[in-house]
């Protein structure tokens, strides 16, 4: 109790208050009418949150569970498919696609920039046979936010359907899927939904459908056509995770009472203060530009060991932050500002990762590093968001 | 309030206090020390509750999940199992193995009844190309307990591995893994471990892992070998429903203080008592022998309609029982007796069925009808339990 826990990590995050007092809520059962009541409920929000017209489903599942369920029903063994990837998280489209049988184009960019739109479009022109486009919105490892949009252009224009992994951007940033005419987006619960993990959310397009109803999965768990006929019921095709659901419901009616607009405004504005926190501390963001709205991440200055530093700032301060993914283990901080967060969690964090690193490997923050971190924060909530 | 909620289905079961207010607790990061703690004492705990030395895997899915886990990890495509099926978990692992590509004998029973583990032999003996046995230990259709200990003797004389979904088994009635030989035990959260759904169990022999790490599973999703390095570690492959983990490590605690012993004869004696109780309302119990511990499963009489029935339960007592399913949907109550529930509980069922009954249809129970049933439960606390 001395130090009260706060998790910056990119998912899980804090729960609210609203959401914990759900989640321990008497359980119900799943096939009877109070738990469809609030499935139609849900179902209505999610539809604002993906901003589609399109159903919006639940499995339980983590969000990986609901990348393979994308490849499982929207491609058959052997089709092709293009993977553009800049992090851990676009190559697991690549292993998710490859396990299942698929033949793998792939466009690798180095860790930390974004995927030129215009890359894609050269490769399907080339490959007219490509039958699926495979991305990050946000790439969590590296705090990359991709131009989906544009790619979107770009692949409406072809056969091939565009599917978005949207873990980490989802309720973080925008992201509609109609109006950009997204295939597939998922996301997880533990993101910009401020739930613990276990269940994922995953919508498709009218096209998108069309191929689904023609692949014959052999994944049984997931199966999209069967599982949208019972949320069209109110239901989910297996025992869902009814206390998640329960969850949810309480995340999505904090959602409705802030508005989705000003959620993301919130985002963009923790975005800029812990950019310019960092930047006058003497550290350098990661992502120069095209960086995420739900984690920032920063790189070490050489000589320090990425994980001690973690582990001291979370004994010593109760603030969790996340290290570095694959080769960049040890060399990045990964501040997540995603969920149930505000300025007043990110002043916290920031103090105790300068402390640390002052400490450590001397690092001379400027006096007011804080002060302009939150300037940022003001200045960004009443400017313009900017066009993604 | 004034009827309390009782929640009498085959799972999701009602919540122990303890385990709701865990569920509630603060998120914590899955990759940092103090999950890694709760998973270490959560491992040891679940070893004892499957009687088993093999690590006890966690899989963020339903229960059909494991399933499909198993059966992707253990064989081929192409590979021939034999499914015995009696009901519509047992009509499950055919569907699942069908739709991994998988050749499928099948032993088919009328729902109700259990398999004859000599079936089993014969058909081991005339396909002896057989790779695996697929059954339940509890048909929660019916509420067949089927004969696995049996079935185990003979398939370990074959080279089929032995892949049981005790979903309705595990921590209900006995169901040791490693004395009985079992080559796959899988069980779901939301029964006898008296969890929210969303988290399931799952764990293999050393026979089974040999035949696992020659597998190539085409589900990245499920992949048990991954998934056992990442046990060993405290961890999960991907991310786990941590505030799950959490309500195990509680609902275990429970099952320790109890004992596991204890909670087998618990479940005993209100099997007992629910099915005195209900011959003495001048019902039939659905399955005369070879009945589960978890539920019991009766046939209405004639011409009365099984939902409304069970709707007007609900409505007038709080209560909620489980109708049949499949051709028995409206002919069939399942009551479920599993998790969190005790006599009193079941004598609040007990009642409310015979009011609506007699309402309805003019049953006439005699009247001492819940004095027989808690004697039976009584004198089941006092007897030997039954050899499976």
């Amino acid at each position: 109790m001395l130090n009260k826990q706060r998790l910056l990590t990119p998912g899980p995050t804090e729960l609210a208050p609203q959401v914990k007092a759900a989640l321990g809520r008497d359980m119900i059962h799943h096939r009877k009418q109070p738990f469809q009541e609030i499935m139609h409920r849900v179902q209505q929000e999610l539809g604002l949150l993906f901003c589609t017209e399109q159903p919006v489903m639940p499995l339980a599942c983590s969000g990986t569970g609901a990348m393979q369920a994308a490849v499982s029903n929207l491609f058959r063994h052997g089709d092709k498919v293009l993977v553009a990837k800049a992090g851990k998280f676009g190559q697991r489209w690549e292993d998710i696609a490859r396990t299942q049988g698929l033949e793998v184009e792939t466009l690798a960019y180095p860790w930390g920039e974004a995927i030129p739109p215009e890359d894609i479009g050269d490769r399907l022109r080339e490959k007219p046979d490509i039958a699926g486009v495979l991305i990050q919105a946000s790439e969590t490892s590296t705090g990359v936010l991709h131009p989906v949009e544009e790619i979107s252009r770009i692949t409406r224009e072809s056969h091939a359907l565009l599917v978005v992994d949207g873990i980490s951007a989802v309720g973080i940033s925008p992201c509609p899927m109609d109006r950009w005419g997204l295939d597939c987006l998922i996301t997880g619960s533990q993101k910009g939904l401020m739930l613990p993990p276990g269940l994922a959310l995953i919508s498709l397009s009218e096209r998108a459908w069309d191929r689904a109803e023609g692949v014959d999965t052999d994944c049984f768990y997931f199966d999209l056509t069967k599982e949208r006929d019972k949320v069209r019921e109110g239901q989910t095709r297996f025992t869902t995770p009814v206390n998640l659901i329960y969850g949810l419901e309480a995340a999505l009616e904090l959602f409705k009472e802030a508005g989705l607009e000003r959620i993301h405004r919130k985002q963009w504005a923790l975005t800029q203060m812990t950019r310019s926190g960092v930047r006058a501390m003497g550290l350098k963001p990661f992502v120069p530009e095209h960086y995420t709205w739900g984690l920032t991440s920063l790189l070490l200055p050489d000589g320090v060991d990425g994980k001690a530093l973690l582990d001291r700032i979370a004994t010593e301060y109760g603030v969790y932050m996340a290290g570095g993914q694959e080769h960049l283990k040890g060399h990045l901080v990964r501040i997540g500002h995603m969920g149930y967060v505000d300025w007043s969690d990110l002043l916290a964090g920031l103090f105790a990762l300068r402390e640390v690193l002052s400490r450590e490997v001397g690092l001379s923050a400027e006096p007011d590093f804080l002060e302009q971190a939150m300037e940022a924060y003001n200045r960004a909530w009443h400017a313009p968001l900017p066009h993604l």
